[in-house]
């Protein structure tokens, strides 16, 4: 990591060495909210931002996601954690709590072509991705210049469906090695297995060339020229075993029209999809997004 | 029709009573435009609007749409129309000659929910829609009052699968005696056999309420819920015998998000099918619209 | 009021029977969110949205507001307003409870041209805009016919600036007989006397047909024209006694190009200033905006 | 220049070798299209577009923008620009032949904010931006690296109101010099004197970080935090002695809430300064661009 990098990590860090957030989801009912604040008043923590979503608030499923300002948080942090179990256990919740001082780590597998990469690491040296960008792997050469050039590690993994498993051994191995929170597939363009996906269950982001369901699977471009859309999208998922059916994080179009051909699509859509897979990148990053029945609730 | 409305026809058919258009495809080469504007120069006539678009500049299918402004054109204009046969027989022209000044004649089909409708009549009082709407047909009572309000004759003509034929039958002999020229399909939810649309052949205009060709079919939005997408959308197009699947004339979207329910997503979506249908009814009525292949050329 | 929007407003008011909202702005600390969520929990109230902002954690202002469903609100509504003083004084709000059921009471004003008063009538009669649309006034009597026909009282008051004063003496008896929450002036072309605004504070809702700060002032598309914009917009804005200096509560914008004129300028408009009104109504009555030195924070 | 823009622009140049464009502008009347297409069919050239706009049919001024293909171009040209004098004296014409195969060279000028700058320099790298960027003149030491590392000429001339006079000397030598087409100001945050403007007439393109004409002159983020604008945008212009006030090329908005201070206001703004830029420069190289009385024909 080169020095401006590393100094506005540490600016952040600092910044935030107090911020903290909470991620709670449970049953609905009266009551919810006042225990969860009153807890967190009691460590002295200032509410900053709280978000919620109810599925039905008569008997559904309740959502919230609160960040927090908390004198000395690095010191309450543990017991915070363990003081909430009570509330969690009355309120049948599940829950998390990050600490923001604590950077995500993440790999991004990469194929061919580079744009969606060059966005993310543009966004990261601006700082405003704040995650640790631990090590980039590709099955191609062509990333490893710029991705050394920011003295982030780079891995040549050749990969193809008849080395598929012996690909993903290795990738699994740096993965645990580096500590990964979470993978972003940059359009690395080769399937993932079943056994790969189940080890990263809603950890791993990609960004499919197109505005899902519409054109699932390959050559989307050339489908969405083929059929004559006016529009043409992107969209950002989790992967799931389902190809290309996982929860939508994000998405977004462009306009096009009748004098596009599909280079221009191709051109057209890189600029959706570097946006796109930027946008739930972040918001993966600050705990925005939580999962529930293949849908997600992005706060 | 009303008075106010007459006097707005009338106004806009004395503005363009020497305004006209010319469509062409053909095979792409050197000098088309050159022979088509000296043609036009011949007869005195200025272009006011002209765009092109070429499949492939070498060996492919070349498209213009002219606007031009001609001293006299209602004396003129049969002469132009033989004269222009040489021409277009030595470049192998398909073509046609519009006169403005000869509104189209439209027919309405709408169902229970008249939000589509209500916008094109809107659109139509404002002067923004300059079209003959000559009748409205419905399979509801609900759009009698509005339609008939505003002096235009409204037919109710029950529908469902058992009646099919019967219905069509009378709803061809409404479009013959009414000399229809176009039909509009706003959000009129009845199959059309092939044999009503075969002899209506790129002149009927649906409105599907999903961004096709996601959502093919019934119950869009309810789908669209399901899948959890983050954008919806709609999508005008010419109706074929494919169901869904005809060219597409325009398409639209709108942000939604985790907190919108099946309701939420309906109201949404209802603006922006009201906006997409009435742009593609405005170019189809001023002849932007060419269809190649299954996929529209909107000049 | 014809039988389908009574309807409508009897459903309305039976399903929000029991949903009430609170909003609150007072100087940020801990503990704000726990004192509220426990007063509520302690009248069984559930919390169904939440949306909180702060000018600046440490030592800034702090604005929430608390959508929440109460089992017999209706009677416990005034005990609450009661209650909630303490917390109120402790933390030195402003606060106030409203109760869904009852609608809010508007007064629209128009001049001559009636496309943001048909949009507004077009969501009422839609069931999208839950007020009380208790009159409408105008200096010009071409709105009378459909206003009347949705049995809404219409008052035709001349208005120019030599009889000013005369003409705001009898809209304020109006506005005082009827009771109204709020003034909308959906095109008004008067201008408003400090007297008026002054007894009106925060309460009077205009459209700009501008993107505001550009154009202040008179004639906005002709100087948008003769400046060759690439965008023009909308803002809508409580009304202060600085000429469309008031704080902004909605803008958008719509691309325009070389080819345009004044007059689809005007058009174009036309479209936006409908619909970023009908947002800020909305919001507006939601009780979603709150007014904070010249600004507007919207939840 | 490195080994692969090099070869991406000798490819771009073998592809249109013999695409050409011609721009006029001359008082409407009827045979202008007739005997430009004519003048070109007469040296086998194919129109592949072609755009056109009169501000008045009957008087008013005629503009279009023809871009062919014509085999042997580069043998042709210099004839047929002599030829086309006759036409052109005819019609009272001003006119330009460009031939695309002659790249335009540009100069970029930047301060201490790089984002323009490096998004013009990604766009070239792409292929999208297919210009010749001589050089880049800055007034701050830290875009040398990565300007140099594409192996393009940097130059740091220290500039304020003190020395405007010598460093605009050197800097007009280095025009002079590299033998520049166009200047970009790639938020290059001095004021250029009337010699300057007058030496390069509608050939400096700025970028204006407000949408213009609101926030003319300085810090305009901050200005728009402190009215609560609900957009914020960019806006590309040439540069003219009015500041500000030049013909606009492009403009573009984002939305922005209560939530945004001045810094994430600033954040968002340069990735709409970035893309608002960059089509201004690409319109630009493609000569879409009329400039008429202070205003912009972007064809």
């Amino acid at each position: 990591m080169n020095a401006f990098i590393k100094e506005q990590i540490e600016l952040f860090q600092e910044q935030n060495k107090n911020r903290g957030r909470l991620l709670v989801s449970c049953p609905d009912q009266p009551g919810i909210v006042s225990a969860i604040s009153k807890f967190l008043f009691s460590y002295n923590a200032n509410i900053i931002e709280s978000s919620q979503y109810s599925t039905n608030p008569e008997g559904g499923i309740f959502f919230i996601r609160i960040e927090f300002e908390c004198p000395g948080l690095k010191d309450k942090a543990k017991d915070m954690d363990t003081q909430f179990s009570d509330i969690a256990e009355n309120f049948s919740m599940e829950w998390k709590f990050t600490h923001v001082y604590n950077l995500k780590k993440a790999a991004i597998f990469v194929s061919k072509e580079l744009h969606c990469l060059l966005e993310l690491l543009w966004e990261w040296q601006s700082g405003d991705l704040m995650a640790d960008i631990a090590l980039v792997i590709s099955n191609h050469e062509n990333a490893r210049e710029v991705v050394e050039g920011l003295n982030i590690p780079f891995y040549y993994i050749p990969a193809n469906k008849d080395i598929r498993q012996q690909a993903e051994a290795e990738q699994l191995k740096l993965l645990k090695e580096y500590d990964i929170d979470f993978i972003v597939l940059a359009r690395y363009m080769q399937i993932l297995t079943p056994n790969f996906i189940k080890e990263n269950p809603n950890k791993i982001i990609n960004i499919h060339h197109s505005f899902l369901p519409a054109f699932v699977g390959a050559r989307p471009y050339e489908r969405a020229f083929d059929r004559g859309v006016k529009l043409i999208g992107a969209t950002s998922h989790y992967v799931t075993n389902d190809l290309d059916e996982g929860p939508i994080i994000e998405q977004d179009i462009s306009r096009v029209g009748h004098h596009d051909n599909v280079d221009s699509l191709k051109k057209i859509g890189r600029r959706i999809e570097r946006s796109v897979l930027a946008r739930a990148v972040k918001w993966h990053i600050q705990d925005r997004i939580i999962v529930h029945q293949n849908k997600t609730i992005v706060f």
